[in-house]
């Protein structure tokens, strides 16, 4: 990459980072000069490119400052009002195309939310896949029978002690993919027509699952900072009989929202007290952007009512489909169910991820890709900004790495995701996060890849369609 | 081994497969020393287990004979008459039971039907996943969206060709494992409260899939030789509102059973003549004793009613949990389902097994393992008949690697199971193979492992049960 290009692009990055904030001067060319080892023309090159984005201005006889507009972030979605009548759900064809869309990769990616695979430990991990096959000889092609390779449980066990409480090994079964550990969750304590009560919006896939079992989805209005309002919840738990909950108070996606710890206190209390079970999906939990691991739900329940979900698909190995439930005082029925929905769980792969946990080198991986993750979602916000139209609304993810962008009315985000398509962009559209069909003028936009021109360049075209008349 | 006992085991083979007969005369020792090059105390050593256990007997100055007893064939189990009432479904904590047993591998594997590892070609497919992750390097991480891996897809398609028809790759998804393909079928076409017929006996897992998702199951007779009765079928259709029929029409797991092809033909044709999915499990078809290898129903589908399901869990690699659905014009609806139950299946041992297929070598694998199988099922039919009580009735599998014991009616086989367990021994009881609880004096065996003492000294002991009061 060319040095201008490279000092713009670190510029943004601080900008975006609030490294400097509007008004600020930016380091005078002289400066720049100094500590770059660079030409003033390469200098005046990277500065004008900055201008050109918006993101700084000059002013006469003083040198650049950053812009007003630049550091201004955006304002957030509204805390999410649905429908208080339980919906039966159907947004699978929706979801089809979308994925269909990611399956030719020529698309740029803001759909599916997968991580971009260069940000993940492929050579370690294909070393451990071949030493496994190796020890394991014969036994690679053996089942290994529910609750699955105990090295593994034992890594699992091992890595949720960095929230504190940690998993029981005993009560936890490895599944295929965090998906089939929300599944069997949702089919161990409801049934066909029971409501669960679920945040708004809420991940695809568990609205897919819960529409093909029959159950009804109860949309709770959420914060997209604070997730799952809880007055609203016990407000609509004197209403309806809630059979179950399904939430993710570590990042949900789409929002990003984390639950502060008081709340997930509440949240566990509450329902701990209407003995109504919840299964938590923590899938995103590894990828927060905070110092600290947040605590799942499932650290303040004494009860055994809280199902915790989670996998490897988004920090390590997506291809490997492995993920974990530990179901509480629902675990002998959660075992039944895995054993009656897929058997087992592919044998090669646990343990050549177990051996990989083993070394350690997971929780490093975490580190470099939480860095990666939150530079990523603040390059997508920036961008946003640039291109969407004026009055749009965006997320302030806290982890994970989907953002949630909320457009003005009059923009139609499955018309716009169509558009889109044509022009090879993939985009999530709103209404497939919600049971009742809400959020069609919203958009989750995946930022699972390293920002690149190429990115930005959709970005722009995404904020041009916008303008263009359905 | 010593040269006697490898002699004994030929012979006790050569018995029960038919090759000699009842009442023929044995080589005699002279030509027996000849042809092995052995001394005659080795041979007579032979001779004397084989009368041990009255496969042979000794006529004075006149040399062995095969015993009249031996090449006997014992009684096949009767025609099945389950309740003609639809059940709902109950025997999840019975097959758990059984698997956490055979998590033990210390317990004589004669209770889950796993095929032993070493009839398994585990070293060249070890060489394919180790290529496998050097070819993809960082894509092994990847997902592969639904349908899956095309290349295995095609391969799919190919190996399906020797059926005749074969199946349509833009027709069919990758699956974990067959049962994961079964209940995407049963999900696709039916809901809680609907009646499905099935086979009785039938497979556990499938019944436990359905007692889950709430469906009712109506058990048809089935004959122990041909498969479901279809007159009762035809009967049962009339009296209820069957939403769908799921069976495997090839060596039905425990019967062994083999449906005729003109009984497929019929099938096919009254179910799709009343617009009811047939979903067929076809996972043992490929382990035909006979010549050829059976059609499957999906043969004779000219409709897009029957969602065809399999794996090659039994065949070649179980640890991959790779199966398959070609699911007629249900495909579509069935896709949707595989999203919303695991997303996707593993990729390594997708790409693994599509190079593993792409050599030729499974085709070889099969007729090998054919008759392996083949020989350990009479092994097991011999020792069965030798140790089993006076009355038991016994399978006479066409394919596949189970038998299923009719016991005379006052043995209780969920008793007898228990009391193997505490013996080392892991068995299968009949009634984990009904909705309704029948069977109570059945079992099934599995034939999965190479015959030795210890299996045989295993039958003795479940022989000796069966004569102890419960």
């Amino acid at each position: 990459m060319y040095l201008y290009r490279e000092i713009e692009a670190e510029w943004a990055a601080n900008i975006a980072k609030g490294l400097v904030r509007p008004g600020e001067a930016m380091p005078s060319v002289r400066e720049m000069c100094r500590r770059k080892q660079a030409s003033p023309a390469t200098i005046l090159a990277a500065y004008a490119r900055l201008e050109g984005k918006g993101l700084i201005q000059a002013k006469p006889r003083s040198g650049y400052y950053v812009s007003a507009k630049a550091g201004h972030l955006p304002e957030e979605p509204r805390i999410s009002s649905p429908s208080s009548a339980p919906t039966s759900v159907q947004v699978g064809d929706w979801v089809m195309r979308m994925l269909r869309r990611d399956i030719h990769r020529d698309q740029t990616p803001l759909g599916a939310a997968f991580p971009a695979l260069e940000l993940l430990p492929s050579l370690p991990l294909s070393r451990h896949y071949a030493k496994a096959g190796r020890v394991l000889g014969r036994e690679a092609l053996a089942y290994v029978l529910p609750p699955g390779n105990p090295d593994l449980l034992r890594q699992i066990a091992r890595h949720s002690w960095q929230w504190g409480a940690g998993l029981l090994p005993e009560e936890t079964l490895i599944t295929s993919g965090c998906l089939e550990a929300l599944t069997l969750g949702l089919r161990a304590v409801a049934r066909a027509g029971d409501i669960v009560a679920i945040e708004s919006p809420t991940y695809f896939a568990i609205l897919q699952a819960m529409e093909n079992l029959g159950m009804r989805a109860l949309e709770i209005p959420t914060h997209p900072r604070k997730g799952m309002d809880l007055d609203a919840l016990a407000t609509a738990m004197k209403k309806h009989s809630i059979r179950a909950c399904l939430l993710a108070p570590n990042f949900n996606n789409p929002l990003g929202s984390l639950m502060p710890d008081s709340h997930k206190s509440r949240l566990v209390h509450m329902l701990g007290k209407a003995g109504i079970p919840l299964i938590e999906d923590d899938i995103y939990g590894d990828l927060h952007f905070g110092e600290k691991r947040p605590k799942p739900a499932k650290a303040f329940d004494r009860k055994g009512l809280v199902i915790y979900c989670a996998s490897f698909s988004k920090t390590l190995d997506p291809g490997a489909r492995i993920g974990w439930v530990s179901g509480g005082k629902f675990h002998p029925q959660i075992m039944r169910l895995k054993v009656m929905n897929t058997l087992v769980s592919a044998t090669l792969p646990q343990a050549a991820l177990a051996a990989y946990l083993e070394t350690g080198a997971y929780e490093k991986h975490l580190r470099r890709l939480r860095v990666a993750l939150k530079d990523q979602v603040q390059h997508m916000v920036m961008a946003a900004q640039r291109h969407f139209p004026e009055g749009t609304r965006i997320s302030r993810p806290q982890g994970g790495f989907t953002l949630w962008v909320e457009f003005p009315q009059r923009i139609q985000t499955l018309a716009l995701a169509e558009a889109a398509e044509r022009e090879g962009i993939s985009l999530a559209p709103g209404p497939i996060f919600s049971a009742g069909g809400h959020f069609r003028h919203c958009l989750r936009l995946s930022c699972g890849h390293p920002w690149t021109a190429y990115l930005e360049e959709a970005l722009r075209t995404v904020g041009k369609l916008c303008h263009t008349p359905g």
